[in-house]
Protein backbone atom coordinates (compact mmCIF):
# COMPACT_ATOMS: atom_id res chain seq x y z
CA UNK A 1 0.00 0.00 0.00
CA UNK A 2 1.03 3.45 -1.01
CA UNK A 3 1.92 6.01 1.88
CA UNK A 4 1.32 9.45 0.10
CA UNK A 5 3.71 12.12 1.66
CA UNK A 6 3.17 15.84 0.62
CA UNK A 7 5.87 18.67 1.17
CA UNK A 8 4.34 22.29 0.64
CA UNK A 9 6.69 24.15 -1.37
CA UNK A 10 7.10 27.52 -1.74
CA UNK A 11 9.60 30.84 -2.58
CA UNK A 12 11.76 31.28 0.40
CA UNK A 13 11.39 28.21 2.03
CA UNK A 14 14.28 26.79 4.21
CA UNK A 15 15.46 23.93 1.77
CA UNK A 16 16.82 21.77 4.74
CA UNK A 17 13.46 22.06 6.69
CA UNK A 18 12.29 19.94 3.98
CA UNK A 19 15.35 17.97 2.11
CA UNK A 20 16.17 16.48 5.34
CA UNK A 21 12.99 14.53 6.56
CA UNK A 22 12.48 14.46 3.05
CA UNK A 23 15.57 11.52 2.83
CA UNK A 24 14.48 9.96 5.72
CA UNK A 25 10.19 9.31 4.21
CA UNK A 26 11.54 8.58 1.15
CA UNK A 27 13.20 5.46 2.75
CA UNK A 28 10.39 4.42 4.07
CA UNK A 29 9.11 1.01 1.77
CA UNK A 30 5.90 2.12 0.12
CA UNK A 31 6.26 5.77 0.88
CA UNK A 32 5.87 8.29 -2.52
CA UNK A 33 6.95 11.90 -1.53
CA UNK A 34 5.33 14.63 -3.66
CA UNK A 35 6.38 18.64 -3.22
CA UNK A 36 2.81 19.90 -3.47
CA UNK A 37 2.40 24.15 -4.88
CA UNK A 38 0.38 25.75 -6.41
CA UNK A 39 2.11 25.23 -9.89
CA UNK A 40 4.86 23.20 -11.24
CA UNK A 41 7.50 26.15 -11.75
CA UNK A 42 10.81 25.23 -10.10
CA UNK A 43 11.65 28.04 -6.42
CA UNK A 44 14.13 29.23 -4.95
CA UNK A 45 14.71 28.46 -1.60
CA UNK A 46 15.68 30.86 1.21
CA UNK A 47 19.31 30.21 0.80
CA UNK A 48 19.17 29.98 -3.22
CA UNK A 49 18.76 26.25 -3.88
CA UNK A 50 16.12 25.85 -6.44
CA UNK A 51 13.50 23.05 -5.92
CA UNK A 52 11.36 21.31 -8.59
CA UNK A 53 7.24 20.92 -7.42
CA UNK A 54 6.00 17.77 -8.26
CA UNK A 55 2.33 17.90 -8.18
CA UNK A 56 -0.36 21.15 -7.91
CA UNK A 57 -2.69 21.65 -4.98
CA UNK A 58 -5.13 21.19 -7.93
CA UNK A 59 -4.43 17.79 -9.02
CA UNK A 60 -3.13 16.51 -5.38
CA UNK A 61 -4.17 13.60 -3.83
CA UNK A 62 -5.72 12.53 -0.41
CA UNK A 63 -2.20 12.64 0.96
CA UNK A 64 -1.62 10.60 4.38
CA UNK A 65 1.00 12.69 5.61
CA UNK A 66 1.01 17.03 4.95
CA UNK A 67 4.29 18.71 6.09
CA UNK A 68 4.81 22.30 6.24
CA UNK A 69 8.28 23.23 6.17
CA UNK A 70 9.57 26.84 7.66
CA UNK A 71 11.33 29.41 6.17
CA UNK A 72 11.59 32.95 5.50
CA UNK A 73 8.33 32.35 2.91
CA UNK A 74 6.05 31.16 5.43
CA UNK A 75 5.24 34.67 6.26
CA UNK A 76 2.84 35.30 2.68
CA UNK A 77 1.35 31.91 3.37
CA UNK A 78 -0.14 33.29 6.71
CA UNK A 79 -2.70 35.14 4.72
CA UNK A 80 -2.72 33.09 1.28
CA UNK A 81 -6.47 31.74 1.17
CA UNK A 82 -4.94 29.40 -1.52
CA UNK A 83 -2.76 27.78 0.55
CA UNK A 84 -4.62 27.83 4.19
CA UNK A 85 -7.72 26.26 1.98
CA UNK A 86 -5.53 23.75 0.49
CA UNK A 87 -3.84 22.54 3.98
CA UNK A 88 -7.41 22.16 5.91
CA UNK A 89 -8.71 20.25 2.95
CA UNK A 90 -6.10 18.13 3.41
CA UNK A 91 -6.04 17.81 7.29
CA UNK A 92 -9.36 16.90 7.40
CA UNK A 93 -8.30 13.25 5.75
CA UNK A 94 -4.53 12.76 6.43
CA UNK A 95 -3.45 10.56 8.73
CA UNK A 96 -0.45 12.89 10.22
CA UNK A 97 -0.84 16.70 10.13
CA UNK A 98 2.76 17.88 10.47
CA UNK A 99 5.51 20.82 10.21
CA UNK A 100 8.77 21.43 10.75
CA UNK A 101 10.38 24.98 11.98
CA UNK A 102 7.99 27.86 10.94
CA UNK A 103 6.03 25.69 9.16
CA UNK A 104 4.25 25.25 12.33
CA UNK A 105 2.99 29.11 12.23
CA UNK A 106 0.87 28.35 8.21
CA UNK A 107 -0.79 25.24 10.27
CA UNK A 108 -1.47 27.96 13.24
CA UNK A 109 -2.93 30.44 10.45
CA UNK A 110 -4.79 27.56 9.11
CA UNK A 111 -7.29 26.87 12.66
CA UNK A 112 -5.27 23.31 12.65
CA UNK A 113 -3.27 23.81 16.22
CA UNK A 114 -6.41 25.27 18.10
CA UNK A 115 -5.96 23.51 21.72
CA UNK A 116 -2.89 21.79 20.41
CA UNK A 117 0.65 21.03 21.65
CA UNK A 118 3.03 22.34 19.19
CA UNK A 119 6.48 23.62 18.62
CA UNK A 120 8.35 25.34 16.31
CA UNK A 121 11.59 27.21 16.02
CA UNK A 122 13.20 28.64 19.11
CA UNK A 123 12.80 32.27 17.73
CA UNK A 124 8.70 31.99 16.60
CA UNK A 125 7.88 29.61 19.68
CA UNK A 126 6.05 32.37 22.11
CA UNK A 127 3.86 33.15 18.30
CA UNK A 128 2.27 30.21 18.39
CA UNK A 129 -0.05 31.04 21.57
CA UNK A 130 -1.55 33.54 19.31
CA UNK A 131 -2.97 30.57 17.29
CA UNK A 132 -4.75 28.95 19.92
CA UNK A 133 -1.91 26.31 20.30
CA UNK A 134 0.25 25.19 23.36
CA UNK A 135 3.49 26.01 23.21
CA UNK A 136 5.50 23.07 23.93
CA UNK A 137 8.73 22.76 24.23
CA UNK A 138 10.90 19.65 22.24
CA UNK A 139 12.96 18.76 18.97
CA UNK A 140 9.61 16.68 18.01
CA UNK A 141 6.26 17.45 19.97
CA UNK A 142 2.72 15.02 19.05
CA UNK A 143 -0.42 15.96 19.69
CA UNK A 144 -2.91 13.30 18.42
CA UNK A 145 -2.23 13.44 14.83
CA UNK A 146 -0.70 16.99 15.08
CA UNK A 147 3.28 16.17 14.72
CA UNK A 148 5.56 19.56 14.70
CA UNK A 149 9.19 19.46 14.61
CA UNK A 150 11.50 22.17 15.91
CA UNK A 151 14.10 24.49 14.16
CA UNK A 152 15.37 23.55 10.81
CA UNK A 153 17.42 20.30 11.72
CA UNK A 154 15.22 19.14 13.94
CA UNK A 155 13.13 17.64 11.13
CA UNK A 156 15.43 14.71 10.57
CA UNK A 157 14.68 13.44 14.22
CA UNK A 158 10.62 14.44 12.86
CA UNK A 159 11.04 12.30 10.07
CA UNK A 160 12.61 9.67 11.99
CA UNK A 161 9.85 10.04 14.61
CA UNK A 162 7.16 9.39 12.12
CA UNK A 163 8.81 6.94 9.70
CA UNK A 164 8.65 4.47 12.88
CA UNK A 165 4.99 5.64 13.23
CA UNK A 166 4.47 4.71 9.22
CA UNK A 167 6.10 1.32 9.50
CA UNK A 168 7.89 0.31 12.84
CA UNK A 169 10.97 0.84 14.62
CA UNK A 170 13.17 -1.45 12.87
CA UNK A 171 12.51 -0.07 9.42
CA UNK A 172 13.24 3.53 10.86
CA UNK A 173 16.42 2.65 12.69
CA UNK A 174 18.03 1.03 9.19
CA UNK A 175 16.96 4.21 7.62
CA UNK A 176 18.87 5.70 10.56
CA UNK A 177 21.87 3.83 9.78
CA UNK A 178 21.72 4.02 6.12
CA UNK A 179 22.51 7.69 6.57
CA UNK A 180 24.83 7.57 9.50
CA UNK A 181 22.70 9.75 11.76
CA UNK A 182 24.85 9.64 14.45
CA UNK A 183 25.60 13.40 14.89
CA UNK A 184 28.58 14.81 16.18
CA UNK A 185 27.94 18.76 16.31
CA UNK A 186 31.31 20.29 16.40
CA UNK A 187 30.06 23.11 18.71
CA UNK A 188 26.94 23.33 21.09
CA UNK A 189 25.68 26.58 19.98
CA UNK A 190 22.50 24.90 18.56
CA UNK A 191 19.69 26.29 21.27
CA UNK A 192 19.61 29.73 22.84
CA UNK A 193 20.50 28.44 26.11
CA UNK A 194 23.74 26.82 25.15
CA UNK A 195 25.08 29.60 22.32
CA UNK A 196 25.85 31.99 24.92
CA UNK A 197 24.01 35.73 25.04
CA UNK A 198 26.39 37.17 22.31
CA UNK A 199 25.59 34.65 19.76
CA UNK A 200 22.03 34.64 20.78
CA UNK A 201 22.11 38.45 20.17
CA UNK A 202 23.48 38.01 16.71
CA UNK A 203 21.30 35.51 15.40
CA UNK A 204 18.16 37.77 16.58
CA UNK A 205 19.83 40.68 15.16
CA UNK A 206 19.99 38.30 11.78
CA UNK A 207 16.36 37.30 12.22
CA UNK A 208 14.86 40.39 13.20
CA UNK A 209 13.55 41.76 10.21
CA UNK A 210 11.58 38.54 9.28
CA UNK A 211 10.53 38.64 12.90
CA UNK A 212 9.10 42.50 12.71
CA UNK A 213 7.15 41.40 9.48
CA UNK A 214 5.85 38.35 11.12
CA UNK A 215 4.59 39.25 14.38
CA UNK A 216 2.51 42.39 11.98
CA UNK A 217 1.39 39.40 9.85
CA UNK A 218 0.22 36.90 13.33
CA UNK A 219 -1.41 40.14 14.96
CA UNK A 220 -3.62 40.73 11.72
CA UNK A 221 -4.10 36.82 10.88
CA UNK A 222 -5.40 36.18 14.42
CA UNK A 223 -7.59 39.27 15.03
CA UNK A 224 -11.04 38.72 15.96
CA UNK B 1 35.17 39.06 -0.84
CA UNK B 2 33.13 36.26 -2.14
CA UNK B 3 34.18 32.98 -1.32
CA UNK B 4 33.27 30.00 -4.31
CA UNK B 5 31.65 26.98 -3.16
CA UNK B 6 30.79 24.10 -5.81
CA UNK B 7 29.04 21.20 -4.95
CA UNK B 8 29.13 18.24 -7.96
CA UNK B 9 25.52 17.20 -8.46
CA UNK B 10 24.82 13.81 -10.68
CA UNK B 11 22.38 11.60 -11.17
CA UNK B 12 21.64 9.61 -7.83
CA UNK B 13 23.12 12.23 -5.77
CA UNK B 14 22.42 11.04 -2.10
CA UNK B 15 20.31 14.60 -1.76
CA UNK B 16 20.71 15.24 1.87
CA UNK B 17 24.61 14.45 1.59
CA UNK B 18 24.63 17.78 -0.65
CA UNK B 19 21.33 20.26 1.19
CA UNK B 20 22.81 19.44 4.46
CA UNK B 21 26.28 21.10 3.86
CA UNK B 22 24.39 23.29 1.55
CA UNK B 23 22.13 24.89 4.38
CA UNK B 24 25.38 25.67 6.33
CA UNK B 25 27.86 26.80 4.02
CA UNK B 26 25.27 29.20 2.21
CA UNK B 27 24.74 30.75 5.46
CA UNK B 28 28.49 31.94 5.67
CA UNK B 29 29.16 35.21 5.04
CA UNK B 30 30.27 36.46 1.04
CA UNK B 31 29.96 32.56 0.63
CA UNK B 32 28.23 31.86 -2.94
CA UNK B 33 27.33 27.97 -3.79
CA UNK B 34 27.40 26.66 -7.19
CA UNK B 35 25.54 23.45 -8.28
CA UNK B 36 28.75 22.19 -10.67
CA UNK B 37 27.25 19.65 -13.36
CA UNK B 38 28.27 18.49 -16.63
CA UNK B 39 24.91 20.42 -18.37
CA UNK B 40 22.58 22.58 -16.82
CA UNK B 41 19.64 20.04 -16.89
CA UNK B 42 18.37 19.34 -13.83
CA UNK B 43 19.04 15.72 -12.14
CA UNK B 44 16.99 13.46 -10.08
CA UNK B 45 18.57 12.21 -6.72
CA UNK B 46 18.69 8.48 -5.40
CA UNK B 47 15.38 9.41 -3.41
CA UNK B 48 13.64 11.50 -6.46
CA UNK B 49 14.07 14.80 -5.65
CA UNK B 50 14.92 17.04 -8.59
CA UNK B 51 18.04 19.04 -8.05
CA UNK B 52 19.08 22.27 -10.70
CA UNK B 53 22.79 22.71 -11.42
CA UNK B 54 23.10 25.83 -11.45
CA UNK B 55 27.24 25.91 -13.71
CA UNK B 56 28.51 24.09 -16.05
CA UNK B 57 31.93 22.25 -16.08
CA UNK B 58 33.20 24.34 -18.39
CA UNK B 59 31.93 27.49 -17.26
CA UNK B 60 33.09 27.10 -13.70
CA UNK B 61 35.04 29.53 -11.76
CA UNK B 62 38.13 28.35 -9.71
CA UNK B 63 36.50 27.02 -6.55
CA UNK B 64 37.38 27.89 -3.09
CA UNK B 65 35.62 24.54 -1.68
CA UNK B 66 35.11 22.12 -4.09
CA UNK B 67 32.82 19.06 -2.51
CA UNK B 68 31.61 15.88 -4.05
CA UNK B 69 28.85 14.68 -2.42
CA UNK B 70 28.11 10.66 -2.85
CA UNK B 71 24.86 8.49 -3.14
CA UNK B 72 24.18 5.22 -5.90
CA UNK B 73 25.14 7.67 -8.32
CA UNK B 74 29.13 8.18 -7.29
CA UNK B 75 29.91 4.35 -9.54
CA UNK B 76 29.52 5.82 -12.97
CA UNK B 77 31.23 8.58 -11.65
CA UNK B 78 34.37 6.97 -10.47
CA UNK B 79 35.38 6.28 -14.43
CA UNK B 80 33.95 9.18 -16.02
CA UNK B 81 37.19 11.37 -17.15
CA UNK B 82 35.04 14.40 -17.84
CA UNK B 83 34.08 14.39 -14.05
CA UNK B 84 37.75 13.56 -12.98
CA UNK B 85 39.62 15.83 -14.87
CA UNK B 86 37.20 18.88 -13.74
CA UNK B 87 37.73 17.56 -9.80
CA UNK B 88 41.56 17.50 -10.50
CA UNK B 89 41.59 20.73 -12.23
CA UNK B 90 39.56 22.50 -9.32
CA UNK B 91 41.58 20.77 -6.97
CA UNK B 92 45.07 22.85 -8.13
CA UNK B 93 44.00 25.53 -6.74
CA UNK B 94 40.90 25.12 -4.15
CA UNK B 95 41.67 26.29 -0.69
CA UNK B 96 39.64 23.10 0.65
CA UNK B 97 39.05 19.48 -1.14
CA UNK B 98 35.66 18.20 0.49
CA UNK B 99 33.72 15.22 0.09
CA UNK B 100 30.66 13.80 2.43
CA UNK B 101 29.83 10.42 2.35
CA UNK B 102 30.65 8.13 -0.97
CA UNK B 103 31.55 11.08 -2.64
CA UNK B 104 35.32 10.15 -1.08
CA UNK B 105 35.37 7.43 -3.62
CA UNK B 106 35.32 10.04 -6.62
CA UNK B 107 38.49 11.98 -5.25
CA UNK B 108 39.94 9.06 -5.05
CA UNK B 109 38.89 8.16 -8.51
CA UNK B 110 40.63 11.25 -9.38
CA UNK B 111 43.62 10.37 -7.08
CA UNK B 112 43.09 13.33 -4.72
CA UNK B 113 43.22 11.26 -1.74
CA UNK B 114 46.98 9.44 -2.19
CA UNK B 115 48.45 9.44 1.10
CA UNK B 116 45.83 10.98 3.12
CA UNK B 117 43.66 10.40 5.98
CA UNK B 118 40.02 10.00 5.17
CA UNK B 119 36.94 8.81 5.76
CA UNK B 120 33.30 8.41 4.15
CA UNK B 121 30.18 6.47 4.64
CA UNK B 122 30.25 3.20 7.04
CA UNK B 123 29.03 0.46 4.32
CA UNK B 124 32.35 1.97 1.95
CA UNK B 125 35.42 2.58 4.65
CA UNK B 126 37.04 -0.01 3.76
CA UNK B 127 37.26 0.88 -0.04
CA UNK B 128 39.53 3.96 0.84
CA UNK B 129 42.49 1.85 0.90
CA UNK B 130 42.21 0.86 -2.60
CA UNK B 131 42.60 4.55 -3.71
CA UNK B 132 46.49 4.69 -1.34
CA UNK B 133 43.87 6.94 1.26
CA UNK B 134 44.17 5.91 5.26
CA UNK B 135 40.76 4.82 6.14
CA UNK B 136 40.20 7.01 9.17
CA UNK B 137 37.00 6.99 11.31
CA UNK B 138 35.47 9.89 11.87
CA UNK B 139 32.38 12.46 11.32
CA UNK B 140 34.89 14.67 9.88
CA UNK B 141 37.87 13.86 9.36
CA UNK B 142 40.89 16.30 7.79
CA UNK B 143 44.60 15.98 6.02
CA UNK B 144 45.68 19.38 5.21
CA UNK B 145 43.32 21.06 2.79
CA UNK B 146 41.32 17.31 2.28
CA UNK B 147 38.40 17.47 4.52
CA UNK B 148 36.06 14.44 4.43
CA UNK B 149 32.49 13.91 5.94
CA UNK B 150 30.92 10.19 6.81
CA UNK B 151 27.84 9.13 6.00
CA UNK B 152 24.95 11.11 4.68
CA UNK B 153 23.89 13.56 7.61
CA UNK B 154 27.60 13.99 8.37
CA UNK B 155 27.47 16.54 6.01
CA UNK B 156 25.48 19.10 8.38
CA UNK B 157 28.78 18.07 11.19
CA UNK B 158 30.83 18.70 7.96
CA UNK B 159 29.02 22.47 7.06
CA UNK B 160 29.75 23.76 10.39
CA UNK B 161 33.65 22.66 10.61
CA UNK B 162 34.19 23.70 7.61
CA UNK B 163 32.14 26.77 8.15
CA UNK B 164 34.50 27.85 10.95
CA UNK B 165 37.66 27.17 9.11
CA UNK B 166 36.24 29.55 6.41
CA UNK B 167 35.18 32.52 8.81
CA UNK B 168 35.30 32.07 12.79
CA UNK B 169 33.79 29.73 15.34
CA UNK B 170 31.33 32.86 16.36
CA UNK B 171 29.76 32.81 12.90
CA UNK B 172 29.62 28.77 12.29
CA UNK B 173 27.74 28.87 16.03
CA UNK B 174 25.79 31.75 15.09
CA UNK B 175 24.89 29.16 12.04
CA UNK B 176 24.10 26.61 14.30
CA UNK B 177 21.68 28.66 16.31
CA UNK B 178 20.04 29.54 13.28
CA UNK B 179 19.33 26.06 12.61
CA UNK B 180 18.89 24.89 15.85
CA UNK B 181 21.45 21.60 15.33
CA UNK B 182 21.06 20.21 18.73
CA UNK B 183 20.01 16.74 17.44
CA UNK B 184 18.11 14.38 19.58
CA UNK B 185 18.07 10.96 17.64
CA UNK B 186 14.79 9.02 18.55
CA UNK B 187 16.78 6.07 18.12
CA UNK B 188 20.53 5.18 18.43
CA UNK B 189 21.07 3.44 15.50
CA UNK B 190 23.10 5.49 13.48
CA UNK B 191 26.16 3.36 13.11
CA UNK B 192 26.98 -0.11 12.99
CA UNK B 193 28.40 -0.66 16.54
CA UNK B 194 25.18 0.76 18.00
CA UNK B 195 22.40 -0.62 15.21
CA UNK B 196 22.64 -4.11 16.79
CA UNK B 197 23.31 -7.60 14.38
CA UNK B 198 19.80 -7.60 12.67
CA UNK B 199 19.26 -4.03 11.51
CA UNK B 200 22.57 -4.06 10.48
CA UNK B 201 22.47 -6.95 8.17
CA UNK B 202 19.42 -5.36 6.87
CA UNK B 203 20.96 -2.34 5.60
CA UNK B 204 23.83 -4.33 4.10
CA UNK B 205 21.64 -6.20 2.15
CA UNK B 206 19.85 -3.62 1.35
CA UNK B 207 22.94 -1.58 0.22
CA UNK B 208 24.37 -4.81 -1.90
CA UNK B 209 24.19 -4.43 -5.06
CA UNK B 210 25.55 -1.23 -4.87
CA UNK B 211 28.58 -2.29 -3.06
CA UNK B 212 28.94 -5.26 -5.31
CA UNK B 213 29.03 -3.14 -8.53
CA UNK B 214 31.09 -0.27 -6.94
CA UNK B 215 33.96 -3.14 -5.59
CA UNK B 216 34.17 -3.93 -9.10
CA UNK B 217 34.47 -0.54 -10.21
CA UNK B 218 37.18 -0.01 -7.42
CA UNK B 219 39.24 -2.92 -8.35
CA UNK B 220 39.35 -1.81 -12.29
CA UNK B 221 39.82 1.83 -11.84
CA UNK B 222 42.70 1.49 -9.46
CA UNK B 223 44.19 -1.50 -11.37
CA UNK B 224 47.89 -1.48 -11.88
Amino acid sequence: MTIEIGFLVFPRVQQLDLTGPYEVLAMVPGARVHLVAKALEPVTSATGLVLTPTITFAECLALDVICVPGGAGVNPLMEDAETLDFLRRQAERARYVTSVCTGALVLGAAGLLRGKRATTHWAAHDLLAAFGAIPTQGRVVRDGNLITGGGVTAGIDFGLTLAAELTDVATAKAIQLHQEYAPAPPFDAGRPETAGPEILAAARERLSATRRERETIVARVTRG
